[in-house]
Parts: C-alpha cells; sequence; structure tokens
C-alpha cells in the first residue's frame, strides 16, 4: 500500500542547521522552578541536593554524548557545549537541543530519588526547556561561560545575603530587599560579615563558583600553549583516519568526567586543559 | 557589580519564532529505541506496557500544556498539535520543542515503574528527540495525522506478519524478510490467515490505529458543522474578553483527556469533535 | 585541477525554503527615496511622472515572473505576490526576493530616461530594498494587501492637505505640520474643502488608492464563486499534466497585465477576478 | 483613522539577522546570462566590455556601502565582504543582499551604453539574484575567496582552451567537448602552446585572475603584521568613540577605489593591506 498521498506534508519540515565551525552552546533551564522550589521544599539559598541532582543529570549528558566538551551548571540551568568541528545530527538545531534536553531530564527524574530519597516526585513533573546559541570565536565561548559564571557570583552574593538578613537577621522579604536595594557587593560582604560573621569568602566554592563539567585528562603547563589561536585558525573539522577516530573516541571514554568547581574566567583553566578547546583527547592520568 | 562586559554574547541568540496562524507539530521519537527494545525486552511486534508507557506520557503532556489541541502516537513516536492560533512562548521553536520533549521524557521515566514493574531502568536511560512543523491549512494539518495513521497500519500489518512468521511459522529474520519482499497488503493479510488463522481485521486496536489523546466533551451531529472551513478562513488569534478566557480555561481544565484508538483519516472524527479544530472548549459531559 | 580543497566552504551556505501552501510577498521600498525625491525635484504630495516609472517597473516583473499573480504599488514601494502554489527557485527567500528586486531595479534605470526626459540620474542612483513575507491563508494575503492600501489613503490625505496648505495656504513645513497635528480624516477633508475648494473625492484615483497590477481575463459574476475557501482549502499545488501546464503558460503570456487603480479592500476585485487567487488564468478577453 | 484592523499581519514577517562576528559574504550571480551572451553578442570566452561593466558596477557598490571591504568578481558574478564587525541594517540579511544586488543592477543598466555603446538593451533586461553566506573565521573567509578564483582560474583555462579549438583550430562545439574531455591542466596549457602558439601565461590578467576591488592605502611590509590572528580574536565590534569613527569615515571616502587582478590565494595580497581584514583605514597614499 502506497503512502504517497499524503507523504507530501513531509516537505512542510524546515531544515536547522547550525553554521559550521562555531561553538555550540545548549542552555538547559529549569521550568517554574520557583514553584518547583516551593513544592519540595528547597533549602534556601542553596539546596545540596538540588546541585547534586542537576550536576548528576549533566555528568550523564557528557557521557552520553561524547561532542560535548564541557559544560557548566549553576542554580536551574545548565551550558553545554559541543566542539566546534562537531558534525552530530548534521547540527541540526532542533535534534541537537531536544536530545541534550531530553537525556538531561531523562537523569534528572531518574536520579531524583537518590538525592531526595525523602521526597517523592508529583505531577507536574520538573521539566527544562532549551535553546542553542552559536559562537564563532573561542573568545566568544569564553565570554558566553565567564557571563554565565559572573552570573553566578552576582546571585549568589545577593542570595547568601538576603537569606542571611531573613533567616539569620529576622527580616522577612520585603525588609531585606530594601536592605539590599542599591548595594554594591562590597556593601553586601560587609552586611554578612559584620551582621552575622559570615565571610563570603569561605561559602563553599559550589555556590560561588557554580559547577563545571569536563573529561580528566593529565593538566599541561599553561604556558606551553596556545590552544585558542590555534583552534580560532582552524577553518574546518580535522579529517582523522578512522584509526584515529577510534583510538580518540576509546581515550576519551576512559576518561574520568569530573565535575569541579573552578574559575573558568582565567586563562589558567583553560591553558592547563587544551583539550576542552582543541577537542583531542589528552593523556589519561594514571590511576593512583 | 556589572556584568555588561560579558552580556553582549547574548546578542548571538537567534530569534525562532514558527509562522503566526499555522498549525504547530511537535513531533518526540525516541533515540536508539531499537536497541532500548532489546534491552528490555519489549514483546514483539507490539508490546503493550511500552504503548501504555507512551500514552501515559503523552496525556500528561497535553494535561500540562492547555494549548496542545490533539495528540497522535504510534511506536516510539507521538506527535502534538498546537492550534493555530497557540501563542504559548510566543510560539518561539526551541521552546515550544524542548518542552514537549522534556514533559514527555520526565513522564515516561517517572512512570516507567508502573508500566514495568520488574524492570528498572538503567544507564543510558531512554530518551527522546523532537522537531517542529508547520501545516498553514486544516487540510494540510489532517493530511500529515492521516500519514502517521497510515504509516501505523503499514508498519503494523508489515510486523504483525513478520513476527508471525517467526513466532508462530518457526522462520528466522532473513527467511521472514524475504518471504515478505515485494507483498502487498493482502498479501500479508492473506499470509495471517491462511498460515496462522490470524484475522488482521481482530488485532487489537491500539496496534491497527495508534492512539490519539484529545479532551472529552459532548460529541456533535458531524453534519452540523464545518469546522474546517470555519478555521482556515480565521486569520489572527480571536482576541477574547478575560472572562470568557478564563471561562475557557476552567471548561478545558474539567475535560477528562482521553487515549482513544480510533480512524482520524476520516471526516467523521473531526466533525463530531468540532472543538479540536475551533480550539473552542466543547460541552462537558455529564457524569454517567 | 581539483578544487576540492577550499569547496568544503559551501557547506556554510544555509538553505532558506519559504514554508510551502503559504503565499509570498515580496515588498520592494526605494531606498533613500526622501533624499531621491528632493534630488530630482519630484512633485509634491505626488509626482505622476516617478508614480508611472514605478509602475513600469512593477509591470515588467509581473510580465517576466508569471508566478507573481498581483502586485499592488504605492508611492515608493510595491508588493509582490507569489501565488500559494509557487514553486520558483523551490521557494529560496534570498533566490525570490534578489530576483524581484533586481528585475525592479533594472526595469526602473533603464525606464527613468523616458519618465524623466529632462533629468539625468547621477550617482548614487536609485536602488531598493526587499524581503518576503508569508501569509497562510487567503484572508491574511487580503488584510495584507488591505494594509497597504489603507496606508495609502491615510498618507495620501495627509500628503495632500500637507502640501495644500503650504503650496496654496502660504505655511512654511512647521506651521503645516501643527495644523494637521490630531486631526481626523474628516478634519483633513475639511480644510481641503473649505479653504482650498478641494473635493479629495476629485482627487486621482492613482494617488488615493495607488496601483494594481494583474493579468487581464473575462471579468465574472462575482456570486458565481467562492474562490478564497476553494484556494484555503487546497493543500498542495495541484499536479497538472504537461499539456495543460503548456496551456496555461501561453493564456498568461497572451493576457495582458494591466495597471489599475482600484479598491482592493472589499470583496468585488477579488469576486470578479477569480483567477487572481486561483492561479488559474481565465478567458482571455476578445480583442475589440 | 487607524489602520490597527489589518496591521496584525506585520507580525508574519520573520526576523533573519545574520549570527554577529562573521563575516558576511553576500554573492551576485548574473540572471540567465548564456541567454543575454547570445543576445548582445558576448565575445567568448571573455568580452572585456562587459567584464569592465561588471567591475564599474561592483565599483558602484563598494563606493556606496563603506561596510564592504573587498569585493572579488569573475565572469558574471560578484562576491561583497561585509567586515565581521559590520552592523549595516542590523545585519539584516535580506535588507543586506537586496541593497547589494540593487545597487549592482542599477549601476550596471545605467552604465551600460558606456560599455556597449553600440547594443542598446532591450526587454528582458539584465538581472541578477542573490544570496548571503556567513563565515566565522579568516581562514574560513580566505577559503571562500580562494574557492573563487581557483574556479575563475580552471573555468578561464578550459574556456580559452575550448574558444581556441573553436576559433583558431575549425571544430565545432561538440569536437572541442569531445577534444577536452578528461584534460588536465597540463594537457589544455600544451593544447594552446603546440596548437595555436598561445602561453596562457601571457592572457590577461583580468581573465586569469579575476578582479578585486579594495580601498587603496600604503601597502604595508607583510612581516610586519598578523592581522588575521589579531581580528580572528576580536569577539564584538570595537566601541570606537564618536571622533575616531569620523575619523575614519572620512579616510575611507577619500581612499581610492581599485579594480586590480591580483593573487589573493596566497598571504601576501592580505598582509600587505591589513585593512582589510581589520576594518581600520590605512594610511592614504600621497598624490604623486
Amino acid at each position: 500500500m502506497a503512502n504517497s498521498k499524503f507523504e507530501y506534508v513531509r516537505n512542510f519540515e524546515t531544515p536547522d542547521p547550525l553554521m559550521p565551525n562555531t561553538w555550540i552552546v545548549v542552555r538547559v533551564d529549569g521550568r517554574g522552578f520557583t514553584k518547583m522550589c516551593a513544592k519540595y521544599n528547597f533549602e534556601k539559598p542553596n539546596d545540596r541536593r538540588a546541585l547534586d541532582l542537576m550536576n548528576a543529570a549533566a555528568k550523564a549528558v557528557v557521557t552520553e554524548i561524547p561532542d560535548i566538551t564541557i559544560a557548566y551548571g549553576v542554580s536551574d540551568e545548565y551550558s553545554f557545549v559541543f566542539h566546534k568541528s562537531c558534525e552530530l545530527f548534521e547540527r541540526r538545531s532542533s535534534k541537537l537541543v531536544s536530545t541534550v534536553v531530553s537525556t538531561f531530564t531523562s537523569n534528572y527524574v531518574h536520579q531524583w530519588p537518590t538525592c531526595f530519597p525523602d521526597t517523592p516526585l508529583s505531577s507536574p513533573l520538573p521539566s527544562f526547556d532549551g535553546r542553542a546559541v552559536c559562537y564563532p570565536s573561542v573568545q566568544n565561548l569564553r565570554d558566553y561561560m565567564s557571563w554565565r559564571q559572573v552570573d553566578c557570583h552576582i546571585n549568589n552574593l545577593y542570595n547568601t545575603t538576603f537569606w542571611a538578613l531573613i533567616q539569620l537577621g529576622g527580616l522577612d522579604n520585603k525588609e531585606a530587599e530594601k536592605t539590599l536595594a542599591g548595594t554594591l557587593s562590597a556593601d553586601k560582604n560587609e552586611i554578612l560579615f559584620s551582621r552575622f560573621s559570615i565571610n563570603y569568602n569561605n561559602e563553599p566554592e559550589i555556590n560561588k563558583k557554580g559547577s563545571v563539567v569536563f573529561r580528566d585528562y593529565e593538566l599541561v603547563d599553561p604556558a606551553s600553549n596556545n590552544v585558542a589561536e590555534t583552534i580560532d585558525s582552524v577553518a574546518e573539522p580535522v579529517k582523522q583516519s578512522k584509526s584515529q577516530r577510534e583510538k580518540d573516541k576509546k581515550r576519551r571514554a576512559k576518561a574520568r568526567i569530573l565535575v569541579e568547581h573552578l574559575d573558568i574566567i582565567k586563562d589558567d583553566f583553560w591553558d592547563m586543559r587544551p583539550w576542552i578547546l582543541s577537542g583531542k583527547p589528552g593523556k589519561v592520568p594514571k590511576e593512583t
């Protein structure tokens, strides 16, 4: 039986390839997480279980999609970076976005009981939306990552002070808001320290810096490479021999995936881990 | 602390609104479900638990997103139709696609233990991809839906015969394939009947027709309306009064969501349920 | 000699097909025409030579591109409508836009000396930009056309009054602007009539209505068809036999192309000329 | 009079911004130039008048649109490169493409009588289509330019030999085609030399290399800069002071626009003219 009479409807699909030779960032955001936080009693300003769950889901995404070279998460958002040479799904935007969002969601829901053993999920379940943005140069990509980390810092400092005023200072939400209106970073640090003896610098790194997910290879001397320049000047995906490709694949699969809380704004993070920008797996460190 | 130095990266986001006044179909497809079927021992040719799980996830999506007017699913795919007047997320493609895919995935994973009580999930978890396609006219939309249902029929007839040859006839995969090469529908019906005394017409409707999800209102006389023409001639979203909008919302929320296995190719299905194309909630049937 | 080393750059071209089964409007706008009007001393409020030139260029475009079913122009803009079944250039947006803009420009510049025999062109030459917009339904398309014609009316009434105040009333630009600030249509009609004995209704149709370009076939009884509904319900381009296609082509080529100044907001214009929406050539009127 | 009833149609316009921080190439191609060549008796294999006309039109485009940093033309095509920092028309694709195509067409038609004094134009007039492609890195851009120049070389060598076989060798088209089938560059050079005493190297540069259009500043020592790397690492448009912007604008306006026939594949062309990639005007050479 021929299906041809209706098959013309296929022509209505529009192609959505992302520009070649650009960095693809797929950003995942929690939907209605303010409500969710309330519903499941997330701790304020940061719920460690919730962050661990986000990180576990992100780690699963990076593990399952080796084209992702680095990911960065904070609060209820996570950004996944596909290397500029990535050819996965012919770089189709909706395929890339939906696959990342679905894999993330799937793991988030599945691992929920591990992180929240006493809090069963109920409808409506947590869900996420996503979108893809391309960045042409390494500097654009790093500026994107820096933007998210600066945002993390600004929000966390604000939230830490806000909730200290409420939880320790006995203010209500409106009073806390008013107290913070117009304050600079230094003012917030001062409030924390003078009123509550909290030294913001001693706050957990995961809250101050967010979380970075990447493969673990041997660190290199930052002065030994200029991977950013080299990578910017690469014009198209390197055609690797099949054996080289297989070798890289194995190395990548063998690499541990780390979730750390590091400064990704300064050069050092990138210079010591050239594999993140080069896309070439580094040396797998010896087990100790 | 100003974040302005990096904030320029926002300009790299490209707008992706879908054309106004067109029907939006978001189609969700299982990723790597052939492997998944094997891993979790799905029954062949149709695993009722797996279909029930797909339907449960779809029902949750339609419940949570009232802009979806109908959904149709078969095998590991589901198509969700947003009414042409829908303004959700300003019709941004990636928002719509990712929200549907995430909500679907979330419910699929969460309800897995209900449908597969003896088969715990393990990594890699099930996941789905998705994409959006727009259709300008009712006819285009109905042709899309018909296309999927014809596909369901063709595949199910093939698979039913294929697995009968193997499970009942003792053939191996290659022999079954060879037997079916070049056969027409009539031939397959004949094989089923003469060799295995299977009357294809008596196969379960869910397998032959797939599943349709929609809100339940009182059916109307098919001759009493020509909703398709009326709707095609509507040029822009009707501006409703706020009270009317609230009323519609309540009615929609009150409506039961049905999962049925009906013919959606013929006119009757649509003519008896004008609310699906009109987007105006019908009369909620009295409880019996 | 192989060119393959560089040929990869081709992959950076992104496809830009317009949605099938939708009406494509390519709108052409004069670039910097305020300056141009001054440079070449266009008469105010309407320069008949300039309008004739626009119309001549538009007529050439419609003649050369038979997929255009109707065009509408006012001032320094022209909208060209491709039938929703059009497959020209696989509906690639940039091809369609650039071809219309280039053909229009080419004829505008070439026919300039005919319309402005005493005013040679000099650098920078007149030029136009363009863009494509799609409309899913006949009502959307007609609303677009109505929008342009209402705009024509509003602007022309304003400009006619504005320039009467200056040219006949002796006001300067600022005084005229001030006089008109906040006036309604009725007020402007009144100013024209009471101060300058101008009955706006007697102004030239070309100024009040703009110009419509279309092929000339025998008019039909408006009550005899409901082409809009019929066309909205058409789902895909009709597959014609080759001989039918050739016949249509000949008939289209034989048809005179008219430039008229008619009301295109009311139904009559469209109902009497069903070929514009149906895309099927009408009956070529007998020469008289 | 309010226009609001129809104004909703504006929402159907879809935004089409090109990705920031990428090189935009607008390529213009002659429409149906094979026919045009025949109609106006263009000389084979190269008609100098036709090339001069293309170059004159391109020069006018570069003059009128200072955001264009370089252009390259061959046969009936021309590529215009907008600097990656360009913000013209908010980088809207259809605006950029249509403006270039219209300005090019306008000048082509207007200057036709200068280049073809004895051959008046007639309908259908020459016209061009266009499209935009973005390139993220300098290397991608240069590879695009190289691709066009290699193409020029390959086609010109073929055409030169093909027409020599016909015009000097007395072959007909088919025989000439057959003679050339499967030949390499060396073979064609040999045919030209041995049969017709033509040394391909002595052919006019304009035929062998095509034409490059750019602003003329003082050449610099190629070793003195690495503009490509510098420019690749620039992440966003430099925010210039208004006075600096005005200064640059004047310098750019003062610069002569050259049409030359140079090798643009090798580094030297670019290294000696860093202003093409940097976008910063160089030193205007002293008049001599």
